[in-house]
This record gives C-alpha cells, structure tokens and sequence, in this order.
C-alpha cells in the first residue's frame, strides 16, 4: 500500500515552498524506508524549484541531503535494520549494469541515474521526491550508513556537498604532497577546505571578499588569497597542483589557471553555463594543465566520504531551521547569508500536523 | 670568430621573406655546429614572420623542424660526431635547473625555454635565428639523434609537427585499449593519425570536409566523422577515450566534448585565442571530462619519438621546395593547399650565390 507522506513542496516555478501531501511508493522487496530526522538545503534544490535549469516537474519536493533513521526494509533488505542511522544522496536508483555503474560511479550512469527528487523512478513511471519531509523510500543500494561518532545533523549535507569537493580530491589523489586551491567559500568550499586538509594537502582558499581570513583558517585554509587583488594572484603563479572551483555562477578562470603548476588541474564542481568569459588555450597548452568537470559521487566512495569524516571528526558547519523557515531561508542563500549549510530538522513538520 | 650564414629572413611583418645574410655565435665548447639539409614549414612561422603572435623581432629566420649534418663540435661535445645525422626542434636552450627541466620537459621550463628563432640566446643576448638557413650552431643537450633508417626528408616535420602530437599521446598513456580521435588534418592531424594507429588505438579522424575518406585511411585512420553532421556526432556520443585537437583556430569544442567517455581528455595543441564560443562547464562536469592543452614536446620524449619512428617507419608526408619558393609556400599552407608539409631543401640556398 502506497505510504501518505507529509512535506513540504513548490506547486510551480514561481510559488514559494509551502505545505504538501504526497504519496510514496508501497515499499519493494530491496527498499528502506526511513524516517527523515534532517536535510540539507542544496542551492540545486533553489534552481529546480524555480525551474532554472528546465526540466522541473510540480509539485517537487526538493532536498537531497538525507539522514534518518531506517523504518521498516523489505525482504531482501540484508544491510538496513530498523533503528539504524542511514544517509541519502543525490540519487536513488541507476541502471545498474553500464561501465559507470559497474565501476561505482553511477553519478555518471550511461543511462542517466534516478535522482532523489525531480526525476522519474525508472521501476514504476513515478515521480521522486526528496528530503522536505518526513518519510522517504530508497531502494538498499542507494542507502548509506552514518558511522557512529558522527553527528546526524552535520553529516546531512555531507551527502551532497561533502560528496561533491571529495570525489575530485580523491580521484586526483590528492594527499601531503599537494598544493590544492578552493575557490568559493560557500557549502561546497568549506566541505573542500576540511576536506583537503584532512588529506594532508597544503590548502589555499581564494576568495573575492576580505575579511574571510580567520573562518578559512578555522576550516583548514593554510592561506587565503583575495582573488581580486592581482598582487597576491601573481605571487601564487604557478603554485598549485589541483583548484577545486565551487563558484555556482559565471567567473574568470583565466587568472586561476595561471596559478596551476605543470601539470595542474582546475576542477568545476559548480555548473557553469557557459564558461564565460572563455578560456585562453595558452593558459592550458603552456603548462600542459587541464580543466576538468566533476559530478557529485558515487555510491561507494559517499560511504568511504562518510566513514572518513567519522574517523577525522568532520562535518559541515550548519544553521538548523525549521521547515516552516524554508523560503527565508532560500533568500538568505541567495545572498550568500549562511554559514554554511542550512539543514532542516524534520521534527517542525509536526506543526502545521 | 662568428660565423657567417646564408639564409631567408622577413625584415618586417609585411615583407616577403628574402635573401638574408647573418652572423652566428663563434661555437661554444658545447655547441654542434650543423650544415643544415632540410627544414619543415611549420604554421607558426607564418603566424611569427608576419607577427600575428606579438612579440616578433626582425630580421626573423623561422624555421624549427630542421635536419642536417654536424660540421664539428665544440671540446665538450661528446656525443655527436662530424658527419652524423642530426636534428633541431623548437628549442635551442632552457634552464636546466627548474623542476620541468629536471624531467625533461624543457617546453615547460619556470624560465622559459631559448626557442630556435626569435628568442634571445640566455647565454650571449644575442638573437636566435632558424633553420631558413645553410647551417645553426645549437647547444648538445638540444641536439637530437636521426637513427638509421629514418629517411631525413620526411624526418625534418617530426621535430614540431610529429612531437607536438606524440607528447600528449604519450603522456595520456595512449595505446591499444583506446578509442583516439584527431581533429583536423593537417600537418599535426596527419602525424597525430600516424602516431596513434602505430601505438595501437582505434583512430577515427575528425574533419569538416567530405572526400578525405581514402587519404585518412591510409595515415591511419580506423573511422572518419564528418563534424558537420549532426547524425555522425551523435552516433560517436561518449566513444573516446582522448581526442587530440590539432586546429591552430577558433571553433566550436563542445560538440567534440560530448563524444568523450567517462574521464575522457580533449587536448589541445593549436593555439586558440580565446576558446570561442566558449565551453559549458556541463560537458566538462557530466562524465568528468577534460579540456587540457599540451605544447610541443621535451627532448627526452623528442629522441623518443624519432627511435619509434625509425622502428615502425614513419615520417611525415612531405612536399619538398626550394627556399625560393618560400612566400608561395606560405599562401598555399593558408589555404590549407599542402599535404602535409612543406620541407625546405636548403641545397637550393646556393642558387643565390
């Protein structure tokens, strides 16, 4: 029997978030169903509730930094008992059989993974719906498990946030012999900044705002460049090997490129649509560096993240609200007025009963 | 005592070239004084004798893709001999010193490497002139070995053309188990052809112009795709592994990314000022792509590349011209009139006394 589910949802592109009823699937033989205690608020759930990047669906209920607490599992559910802390990502099903997916990194499904929310079941036809409310059913394979010792509501956003700067840094092996730079010093840059440090890296924060010096140290940052000051960018030319560039909107990359030593690579986390204004070839050619692109994570290396930030004491520094504070707090992201995830504590759903 | 030379020069970026007579530095206990034979005609001797780059000095002799004879060597020089069959790339000197020479990738020298022609020697001040001449006098460490075999005609092009494509090959790891497409066919496209069929890839050719079919198979080419035609692009979507961007102007790189797998890598090695239309960071993140770019090649890797050819017979297809024929060379290479180099026979100097 379908499960009634209360949250919260956009009814369209220009309504604010606002109470829903909704309906979930009957669980089936390999789901979990969890009680959601916290999500994360992702500037991606702002984008598709606004329908900024096309392709959004109503009513949508956002959020895809889950932790709760497993409910029920179904019968061939051998990894989930009920009681236990688990995590939600970014997706929740993928094909399953292609190259990506054969190799754990079904963010890159050749035939496109099911996303949290916004998407479409690739089972049953039905839409999918994220973490702004209470209960939610996600197929074994795409559960995490949240290590004791980590605190559940500042292991919600490393779900999509942490995920998102850790996947590069571990794919380019990133450790203690490395210069990394993050740019940005918001959700992203400051899971990047702990992140890289944990790593063992020697860590830079570029930043276009003074004053961020004393929260970037504090964050791990070894050094803080303001990135509009070309002094203090020429003196780090050609320092570092890797730049992780959390920057959500339009930027140079030119002035960064020409701080990767040989061989360096700049990393976009943030969709960037397009690159302007462009690249110059010779910032690339002259120092044979490359700029690359990377998507959230994969399953498996969302656990290895997760089991890291456990056994290093790391989780984001969040401001928890209320679900009833959502669309203030979608405006206070909007200038950047977080520090630095908001996470919502599900328990407020009680409320509006 | 300096030497005197015969050579052709542009006095200025809108003359022709034209007979030039100049001096040589006095050999040094290092230096291989070379009787130069042939000299391939390379893009960007046009693009620096008509100071299309910036930065040109006059008179210019261009020329780096030169093969000769060694004439004597300095006290220190132990291993090259009078007589022996030698070669000359882009660069005469470098540092020596900095982290990118240690490896042998003096191309990427922190000091910016000496080049064969319009550089400043880093040890006298004194100009650098090219291979448009009857001989050069180059330092040994940037003296290279032509094996036997190696017919010295077509081996002149490997000096530019052939190692600006065999470096990225070679440092992306390219062989049997990858897909490889080249864009563009043209002095560069065709060694870079060449090159990644003898390492063992599948090699498809990118190109604009119908009809190269037949000439792209026999340099090597497993498939040809028409990059004009939506249905061939799509049905290459996610097949390769590395492409290799050999188009010294502005065009469209997103259509290219999108045929890229999974960590494929696009590089380039023709100057693209700035990249326009610019790059949506999409095709970058969706698949964890790279753009990087790769510049001619270390000496390490040019001897390298010389001994391969030699082994598996290869060398650059060439159209042999006198030196007078220079400016009309160059009006053809623009019209892309040329398969696939031009290669000066310097005997032809003596014509003018």
């Amino acid at each position: 029997m379908a499960l009634a589910i209360r949250g919260y949802a956009a009814q369209s592109a220009t309504t604010p978030l606002a109470p829903h009823r909704f309906e979930r699937r009957e669980p089936r033989a390999d789901d979990v169903v969890i009680d959601i205690l916290y999500c994360g608020v992702c500037h991606s759930d702002i984008h598709q509730a606004r329908n900024e990047w096309g392709g959004s669906h109503y009513p949508m209920v956002p959020g895809h930094e889950i932790i709760g607490r497993v409910a029920a599992v179904g019968e061939q559910v051998t990894g989930f008992k009920p009681g236990e802390l688990v995590g939600v990502g970014c997706m929740v099903d993928s094909c399953q059989h292609c190259d990506a997916c054969a190799q754990g990194l079904e963010q890159y499904c050749k035939e496109v993974a099911t996303f949290t929310y916004n998407s479409t079941d690739r089972r049953d036809g039905l839409p999918t719906y994220g973490g702004y409310s209470e209960r939610i059913v996600v197929s074994d394979k795409f559960v995490l498990r949240v290590p004791d010792g980590l605190d559940p509501k500042s292991a919600a956003p490393l779900l999509c946030a942490g995920i998102t700067t850790w996947s590069p840094l571990r794919h380019w092996k990133i450790g203690k012999d490395h210069k990394v730079a993050v740019v940005g010093l918001g959700g992203l840059g400051h899971m990047g900044l702990k992140f890289a440090k944990a790593l063992g890296a020697e860590v830079t924060l570029f930043t276009r705002s003074p004053g961020k010096e004393k929260e970037a140290r504090r964050l791990g940052a070894d050094h803080v460049v303001l990135s509009t000051d070309a002094k203090q960018m020429a003196a780090v030319a050609g320092r570092f090997d890797f730049i992780l560039d959390t920057v959500p909107h339009q930027h140079d990359l030119n002035p960064y490129l020409s701080t990767l030593k040989l061989d360096g690579v700049h990393v976009l986390v943030g969709l960037v649509e397009p690159i302007d204004p462009p690249v110059h070839a010779g910032g690339l050619i002259f120092g044979r560096r490359a700029l690359a692109g990377s998507l959230i994570g994969g399953i498996p290396e969302t656990q290895e993240m997760l089991d890291f930030c456990a056994a290093h004491n790391i989780g984001a520094d969040v401001e928890m609200i209320d679900i009833q504070q959502i669309n203030e707090a979608y405006s206070r992201m909007l200038k950047s007025d977080v520090r630095y995830r908001f996470v919502i504590d599900l328990a407020s759903l009680e409320r509006q009963g």
